[in-house]
């Protein structure tokens, strides 16, 4: 099933994408049973939010081969994870601000997102697959000269607006050889599989489990495939995976 | 004012402490004006909690000059900043869990918290103080061995208890020369003045501001002075902070 998050008259619902209806449920997605209102919307007629809105996002550094030999970095020998504030966080068709005042180079980094179902401490990785909920699509935006700079991470990808998610998150799919696509204006930026990930997503969560706690709702950005590069102000970025959507952001400057 | 956050009957609330009395309020404490329920509670007939629930945690390395030749580093440009997730927090009273299973050294490090007021974004130095609520105590517990082999952060303060906060908020004291003291098994460790910080807590929240939005509840662990060291299973941390309050931990091993 793919579920949404939608605004319509001020009012915040989610509910359940089918083509291009969306079924409205009262409650949380990871609730169950799911309880329909029995309302329909049609997808003009609502805007598409964030599809979860996590406690907290974590994010894994260098998880795909490629990536690590365009950074000029080594394999780790454990996720390297890090985190995004929820107030980074925006929806598909939403704008991502270029923060000119600190940043003169901000990348794009198109990623498989992990969305947890129930609260998880200290699983392994065979209990890892019970604990999510489904799958989504980051942008983990990321300032790369105050990465550079600053050493620990949390500015270079913290700014408001540096964290798109969405468009759904689709509960049903093998998240293990899905394709993911990034372009910028239409041109292929990034092209390649979730089977190249160094720590696949269910050793993930078990190994993020074993540090903190993670609560239904919370997103783990997997890592990002090789072919990073710069956004600039008016540029448009598509993140499309296989089986589960599609994320779309204008880039403007702040 | 004293504000605190306590359990009683299965029941959450928050009130104003005056001595051993609390007061108790309805809603949050940064909401005005404030309504009391007329219900009086004893210290002791209450479980005190961490004053606050912050959506997201930001500390700030290096901004002390002991603390800095400590751990042979340098002054940084900017304030150096980190997150620490919301399940890290813990209150007074509660266990530090010490993770054995991937940690040799874990170090307290006590620290002035800054508690947000009100939305909060691209502030100026000047608009700062407008916009905190007031000042509690923090222990940034950390993993000391994992933040030097990880290089980012995330890990070595992510611990679920990593982040004591408490016993109380404080709304009239001025922040910029506070006595900060942190002992280990009544022997003190740590003793410097919030003097000495160099990023003052008026220049934290502004420079945070212009990365990212700060929201009601959240803390600023505003870095830690010099005298660093470790803890171990049975230890007992206390650190007081002139004219906010105490904040007492006991470690147990997982």
């Amino acid at each position: 099933m793919k579920f949404v998050r939608f605004e319509r008259d001020d009012k915040i619902s989610y509910g359940v994408l089918n083509g291009k209806d969306i079924a409205e449920i009262s409650g949380l997605p990871f609730e169950k049973p799911l309880i329909y209102t029995k309302k329909i919307y049609s997808l003009e007629e609502v805007k598409i939010l964030s599809p979860v809105t996590p406690s907290k996002i974590i994010g894994i550094g260098l998880n795909y081969a490629g990536h690590i030999r365009e950074m000029k970095d080594k394999k780790p020998a454990a996720p390297k994870i890090f985190m995004k504030p929820s107030t980074s966080v925006i929806g598909t068709g939403e704008a991502i601000i270029y923060p000119v005042h600190m940043s003169k180079r901000v990348d794009y980094e198109g990623e498989l997102g992990i969305v947890i179902g129930k609260i998880t401490k200290n699983v392994d990785v065979e209990e890892a697959k019970d604990c999510i909920f489904g799958y989504t699509i980051v942008n983990d935006v990321t300032a790369r000269d105050l990465q550079r700079s600053d050493g620990v991470w949390t500015r270079a990808k913290g700014f408001d607006t540096f964290c798109p998610i969405g468009d759904v998150v689709e509960t049903d799919v093998d998240p293990l050889n899905l394709h993911i696509v990034t372009y910028v204006n239409g041109k292929i930026k990034q092209d390649s599989f979730t089977s190249h990930m160094i720590f696949n997503v269910y050793e993930l969560v078990s190994y993020i489990s074993k540090i903190m706690t993670l609560l239904p709702g919370d997103v783990i950005a997997s890592g990002t495939p090789e072919g990073v590069g710069p956004l600039n102000a008016g540029d448009e970025v598509e993140i499309s995976i296989e089986g589960v959507g599609t994320l779309k952001n204008k880039v403007e400057s702040a």
